[in-house]
């Protein structure tokens, strides 16, 4: 295979570009307060709070970074009820918030949330408050209900969750620049890779390249896993220095405008062993049998589940008996978070999966001391298109460095 | 003032500190344990259940990064009883769990926490279990409850955060040590400043020379702010360029071996403006105020606290007639986590602080859509060793750049 370089791929997003992405926020965000507020009126319930970074973002308009939630207070957490969206901000937070959410009333709120909590429920005329028990730490929780004992916080499961896993055109466009920047990195890195480089260069070096290529910030660190190292599926980069003979595993993921990419490739350094090549093969037979699931499912006009796209690729993988060594699920969703709905898993829902979404399919087989081989893209599901795509567009082919 | 270089500051730690680093924190852990264990006996309780990165670390050993936790699942998440230690792990992370916490029980816990947990419990005879009420979600909390009515869920407040607050001789070691990593980033940034770069140019730049320097990971994002942007206490660098007549505002931090530093200096970018430099006087003052007050404390053989070295920086700034504008605190505890226990702030407790400990001063003023100064150093308190000293070398004269 030829081997792949930067300009294989697609170059970062311009200005113009980005300000289209600005431009199609502003103008979703009032179809997806509407969304959100359909289903509070269907509930008989007055408002929703929102905690989580994403839904900050994706309801609310401003932008945190990854674990700022940890050092924000609550500043960024927020209201909705039928007709306002009311924003909480800490004194380090009211210009950003009016700036980002200029729509939104933003209420200047510090350690005092619990003292205020009835006074700003009466404000949104609130009674019933729908609250995702799985963001509200049980303390809060509790602070909350003893506070304003004439609200009613009623727990959500996953109301944004699901909305947000169904992907507007720009935000597929932010998610397909974002592997695009990942793409370019890994093309670029390839000539760099040679024996004797520690895990940690090799990760920092494919970061820069990311983070100098279009990324504003990386979607999750980067595991750069030689040899042995490659069995740990979450290992952390180290010392260790690579040598031809070994696989070389890199899952890494870019953020742009706010959106996010996942990908892994395992490559190998000099001559492949006939075991890491035998194992190789059968991950990426196991990917393409999930995703040749979602082709059929798509071409049929049926809409795939995500237990039986995990089910595809695990198919494979347990035949060749190798099923004790992939432990984890088959994909999960993304966008503004690495992580979302949908899943594809061996206990996802048999229900039909959302369409427009965004999934990754990353098989793994891991041999505890010794390899381990994982091949992730992403991919666009859009049954009303009749598309499956991959979005991650880097090729799967045996790929052999340094 | 002499412009500052890299090498007035420590060079990164040596491989043979980090071993003894490690060292150190192995013949800690049993300790930390005990102290845990003391207050389990001490309150009739049969075991702590742990959630918290930071904790995870401090008392298991086993290092997540930043934001891994809501990907981990359970995974790294523990439980502390009188005689164990169970390490939950799903198969992505028992290798490493294996590896870090080679004195646990590592136990493969997948989504199924709830279905197992009054096995788990049994297995170590816990029947009231502490739980960091602010740690779990209230809907987990919930399902545990309901999965084994026979436990008790204690919520537990701060438990661990107050043992953490008080820091082992390695533990400073490694945040003086992340303070020099940024300080020395800095010193060497000094000479890239000029006119016409953006804030975000800035911002990279600054990151880039703390992860060549020493730093395994960034402690936050890094903050860098010109002008009216250093109005914003917790803005995000953007597309903005500096020029000449602004002030430059960088909040930043290292991590080192898992301990971090955070640090803000505000530069003058060519000639100062009479506003911005009597602002500058003035937080500079607010600062000294703070530590001259700790100082004081300190030789008097009194334990200085949270609420009086606050108000000691901002009686400063209030008697100036800025009080309304210096919103935060003036400082908080640093270690493991970015921002942790003691808090110097007009709600902290007027207790004595903890000592040996480590935590910021870092009073500011912000003027809306003008400009902002802050000025942050890392204190270390040890009020047996008579010690108030600052790990932030970095100087705090006027400088100016560009």
């Amino acid at each position: 295979m030829r081997r792949p370089i930067p300009a294989d791929f697609a170059p970062p997003a311009s200005a113009a570009r980005r300000r289209a992405w600005e431009e199609a926020d502003r103008a979703a965000r009032p179809v997806r307060l509407a969304r959100l507020r359909a289903r509070l009126a269907a509930s008989g319930i007055d408002a929703y709070f929102g905690l989580r970074r994403e839904e900050i973002r994706y309801l609310a308009g401003v932008a945190l970074g990854e674990g700022e939630e940890k050092v924000a207070g609550h500043s960024g957490r927020f209201l909705v009820s039928g007709d306002a969206v009311v924003v909480l901000a800490d004194s380090r937070y009211t210009i950003q918030a009016r700036h980002e959410a200029p729509d939104a009333r933003i209420e200047p709120v510090t350690y005092d949330l619990a003292a205020r909590w009835a006074e700003l429920c009466a404000s949104i005329g609130a009674r019933r408050v729908a609250v995702p028990a799985a963001d509200l730490s049980h303390a809060l929780w509790g602070e909350l209900a003893a506070a304003a004992p004439r609200v009613e916080l009623v727990p959500a499961e996953a109301w944004v969750d699901a909305d947000r896993a169904v992907k507007e055109p720009a935000e597929v466009e932010r998610i397909e620049a974002a592997c695009a920047v990942a793409d370019r990195a890994l093309a670029a890195l390839l000539s760099e890779i040679r024996p004797g480089l520690t895990e940690a260069k090799l990760a920092w070096r494919l970061e820069v390249l990311m983070r100098e290529g279009g990324a504003e910030a990386l979607a999750f660190d980067v595991a750069a896993l030689a040899g042995p190292g490659a069995a740990l599926p979450h290992g952390s980069p180290g010392a260790r220095r690579i040598r031809a003979g070994v696989v070389l595993l890199f899952d890494f993921g870019a953020q742009v405008a706010g959106y996010r990419s996942d990908m892994t490739r395992t490559l190998f350094v000099g001559e492949p062993r006939a075991r890491d090549l035998a194992v190789y093969e059968l991950v990426a037979r196991a990917q393409s049998a999930s995703i040749a699931y979602l082709e059929d499912e798509v071409a049929a006009g049926r809409v795939p589940d995500g237990r039986t796209a995990d089910g595809a690729a695990r198919g494979v993988i347990v035949a060749a008996g190798h099923g004790g060594h992939f432990g984890h699920g088959t994909g999960h969703g993304i966008g503004l978070a690495t992580h979302e709905l949908p899943s594809l898993s061996r206990v996802a829902p048999e229900t039909p999966l959302p369409s427009p979404t965004v999934f990754s399919v990353e098989p793994g087989i891991y041999l505890e001391g010794r390899t381990g081989v994982r091949i992730e893209d992403l991919v666009l599901l859009d049954v009303a298109a009749r598309r499956v795509e991959r979005l991650t567009r880097f090729p799967r082919e045996v790929l052999v460095v340094g």
